[in-house]
This record gives structure tokens, sequence and C-alpha cells, in this order.
């Protein structure tokens, strides 16, 4: 079993100790990023030895709020802390040998399976980062402008730039406190929410020109195909978080998107849905699942065919 | 001269006086109408009378904020107060007789042309909301529900959702408090900035499909033609805000959007530039102007023809 440690206790917890190596889930994220740049750095303020393991999947996006820290060859770390990892399932690919040996979990995960020795679980914030505030002021009365940079990054990436549902008052005020403390926030917002890759705006342009409208418009059908990622010279990252488009639609209940993956007979489904529409119903009947107002599944069968297929377990949802 | 006031100045004034009539700005935005339902709500709760002068202009997303204090007919108001309305030029048409009656003006553009008896006004604040928000804290002590509800309105969509540069710590702790102070802000969130018309996505879509590039990419111009409106059924709010498109795409440091007006013969043109290149010495050099990084001209000439004298002027400014 696993043993909960407020925040001033863990920031008391560091404060004895030395020599740790800080590890980011896998398909890092700026919340994951932010928070092991922060904590390295803030670690190293209080003079102590902190690394951050190499993330295979590091993106450019990224990178630059944790470069820094990654692991020297030869460097013995005597404590292991994840931040941001629910479950070993998360673990990046290179860090399956510190399964089992974790001694601190820093999280905001409610679905956090308690693996590690420790853990520091807030399961109402919005975000690690919010986590790793506390901790760092703990330790040290206050966070260094690179710290509230690593932090500010955290903070709005997991949050849409505090426009999700899971932004909280607490969430604005560290924000406001970040920037206080030197985040350089209009920059961040500008490279993190307000610049698009080209590819990005071609493939968008593709999507939006190619919806369809069905049930007197409340189901809004996107497809991507092989074909168009090719034609945008589109990568995974360009399409981040792109089967929202279509349920941001005013008046539409369930969003959907039809994505061709490795061959024109292998398509991934994903299901945005409002309250009142059960996205987990709606691909239960595919075999696939997931929550309330988001599931998917997958398909061997061409995109026309699968359109069909959905549009018919569709008139139960929608024609009632 | 008119006499500034601070934000306990003017709600000792409001505390002394009566019968307020509030004025919201010409093509009424979410500040100017939050403002005006959260003090006309905050004077009502501190036993007053208060009402808003009806605005013409006003559009389905922001009434509900202000709709149950339209003016009622009768009603002879003492003290006539604007907010974020910086100069007459932007009082609503049937506002003009107003005008050189103002016994209060409450605005955070510091272009403000202190045309009121009193002004109280914060020219660091994001918004009109902040200010109106110290206002009633002064006034009362709290905010209520529906203040809060009207201010976060108010505050969010003048920093697109705290994303734009004006955005600063004290923008995020006014809106963390008022989330406190029960301000809906996920539902706001989601009807304010994550919901699109099928209209905007349509015309979207077109203009993303359309983007040109020149100049090693660095200049991408979008056209927006009568057709393309009427094909996507589109108005005025449905294109809110686009000519920010192309400037959004990474490496572009001139986005450039040409519109087709009353005419295929009549073309507005906006620019939106990045540090180092002048949008407003762009503009000049076709009669417009504006500021360093957005500027815009009016051109009677058809769109080819305008994309071809643009494409020469930049030469200037992108070869050299």
């Amino acid at each position: 079993m696993s043993t909960m440690m407020t925040t001033i206790e863990t920031a008391a917890w560091l404060k004895e100790r030395d020599n740790f190596l800080i590890i980011t889930h896998r398909r890092p994220d700026g919340d994951t990023v932010g928070c092991a740049g922060a904590l390295a750095q803030g670690l190293s303020e209080a003079g102590k030895t902190a690394y951050v393991l190499y993330n295979p999947e590091i993106t450019p996006r990224y990178s630059r709020f944790v470069e820094e820290y990654w692991t020297l060859d030869g460097y013995e770390p005597e404590h292991f802390i994840t931040v941001d990892i629910a479950s070993y399932e998360l673990f990046p690919k290179n860090g399956s040998e510190y399964i089992g040996s974790v001694t601190m979990s820093i999280d905001h995960h409610p679905s956090n399976t308690l693996y590690a020795e420790l853990t520091c679980l807030d399961g109402t914030a919005a975000s690690c980062g919010e986590v790793i505030y506390e901790i760092l002021m703990a330790l040290s009365g206050s966070v260094s402008v690179i710290c509230a940079e690593c932090l500010y990054a955290a903070v709005s990436t997991d949050t849409g730039c505090f426009a999700f549902a899971n932004t909280t008052a607490n969430t604005l005020h560290v924000a406001s406190l970040l920037i206080e403390a030197g985040a350089p926030s209009r920059k961040l917002n500008r490279q993190l929410f307000r610049t698009k890759t080209r590819n990005r705006i071609m493939i968008e342009g593709m999507i939006l020109s190619g919806l369809e409208f069905y049930f007197n418009d409340e189901v809004a059908i996107a497809t991507i195909t092989r074909e168009m990622m090719k034609t945008a010279n589109a990568d995974e990252d360009d399409i981040d978080d792109i089967a929202s488009i279509p349920g941001i639609i005013e008046g539409v209940r369930a969003g959907i998107t039809i994505r061709e993956m490795a061959s024109v007979n292998d398509c991934k489904v994903s299901v945005r849905t409002s309250p009142g529409v059960d996205a987990h119903a709606i691909s239960a009947r595919f075999g696939g699942g997931g929550h309330q107002m988001a599931s998917g599944f997958t398909v061997d069968k061409p995109v026309p065919e699968v359109k069909g297929a959905l549009l018919e377990v569709l008139i139960d949802f929608f024609r009632n």
C-alpha cells in the first residue's frame, strides 16, 4: 500500500534527500514535461541533484522545458519520482526498468493506482502543475522565473488555456501567481495556443470542407483519409485533438471523426457527444467503449461502409 | 476637464446617488454588455434603481447578460454611466442624445478621451470587467452569482479566454475570484469559446482551403469573397476575428485577409504581422493605416488586382 503525502510533507521529504530521477509519461504532454522541468529546476536551485529520464517520444513543442535536465550518462539516482503518471501502463518505453521501484508519485489523476511507495495526489487539481507549484512553494517559499515558465506551460496546456471544463478557481489563481513570478505568459500563449502549423491548417481546411451533417444537423461526421494526411503532409502532432472539431459546432450533439489508419480498410472512429447522448453506448455497438461523452472504436472496413453502419446505429439514438 | 476617480471613490459616489442609466458601446461585445449587466444587477442588489439603454446592435450571443435591465418606457434617470466606451464615436446610434451629459465613464482604454464629468479608468486592466469587479466589491463587499457570471463573460471574452497578450496576473486573479463567487465558468467557456456556428465552420473551411503562401511562406493571404459568404450563409457575427487566421500559421510573419465588401470591386484588406514587419507601413502604401502589428485599408478593385498590387508592395518588405 502506498503512503499518502501532503504537498508540505512531500517538500519536507525532498529536503531531506538527494539524487533524484524524474520520470515523465508516455506520449508526453505539456503537463508532465512542464512538471518535470520545474521540479528538476526547483530541486537544483535548492542545492539538490535532479535529472529527468530522457523521454524518447518528446516533441519539439515541449522539449525546451526539460532538455537541460535529461539524464547524464553514469548518473546514479537514489530516488525515483514520477510526475503526472497515473499507472504503470503510462510509463515511457525506456522506463520499464523502474516499474516497481518508484519512490514518489506526484499526480492529479483520481485514477492513480497508488503504485509508488509514496503518493502526493490532488485529484481535484486540473493539472499536475498545480501540485508541483504547492510543493515548490513549500520547499523554497517562492518559484524562480524558470520554474514559473515550466509550470505555466503545465497548467495552461492541461486546461486548453483555461477553457476546458477541468479549470477551477485554483487553476486560475495558480496561473496568476505564476505570471507574477515571471512566467512569460504572452510568449507561451502565443506559441502554445495561438500558433498552428501550416500542415495543421491544411488538414483542418480539408476536414471542415468535408463535414457532413445528419439527423437534423445533430450529428456531424468528419473524415480523415490517408490521402488527405499525405496531401497536407500532416503527422500525428498536426492532428492532435482533431476529433474535437465536429463536436464544437453549435447544435451538434454527436461529433464523429472517422480516420483511415494503416490502410483504407482500417478505420478508427472517435465519438464526442453532449450530455444526453451516450457516446459509450454508440461505440459499444461496434465493440468499442469509453466514457459518456467521449468514446471510440476501430473497424476493418473502408470509410463509406463505416459511415453507413454508423448512420444505421445512430437511428436508435436520434430517432425516438 | 474630467475628474478622475478611484474604484473606491466611484463606489462611494454610487452609494450616495440613485436612478442610473448605463450605456454600452456600438457593436457591443462581451465586455461592455457583461459590465452593464453586472453593474445594473449590483446596483439593484444595493437597493438602487438602474437600467441599461437598449443597444440596437445587441447579438443573441450576449443579449442574456443584460436583457433583464433594458430601459423601461418612462424611466427618468438622473445619472448617466458609460461602461467600456473610450470616446463619443463609440456611442450606440440611439445614444447620441446623451453625448455631453455623461456623468461617469468607467473604462480600461488608455485612449479614453475623458469626455465624462467623472472618469474611473484603469488603463492597465485587460477588460472593463476587472474595473467593475473592484467597484462592486467596494460597494457591497462581495459579488452575487449573477454579477459574477456577467463579469466572467466580460473578462474572458476581452482576453480570448485568457490567451490574448492583454491578459495579466490580475485578470486571472479576478477570474479566479469570480469562479469562487459562483460564475458558471464551465458553461460559459463552452458557450463562448468552444462552440462555433455551422456557418462559421463552413466559411473557415473555405478560407483555410484557399490560403495562399508567398515569400518563402512568410506571407499568407486569405480571401473572402461575397460568393463564399453566400454559400456559407455567413453574416458578420460568423466572421468575427477571422482576419487573425492567416497570422496564426507557424512561420508566417504577415497574415493578410482580402475581403469583398459591397461589390466585387470593393475590397477591405486586413494586415496582421509579427514583430519586425510593419503592418502600418504596408497599409499606408494603399492609403490606409493602423498599428505596428495590425492595420487595414480599402481598395475599389477586384480581388486578383488587389492581390497583385499587394504582392508588388510586399517585395519591399520581404526581399531585402
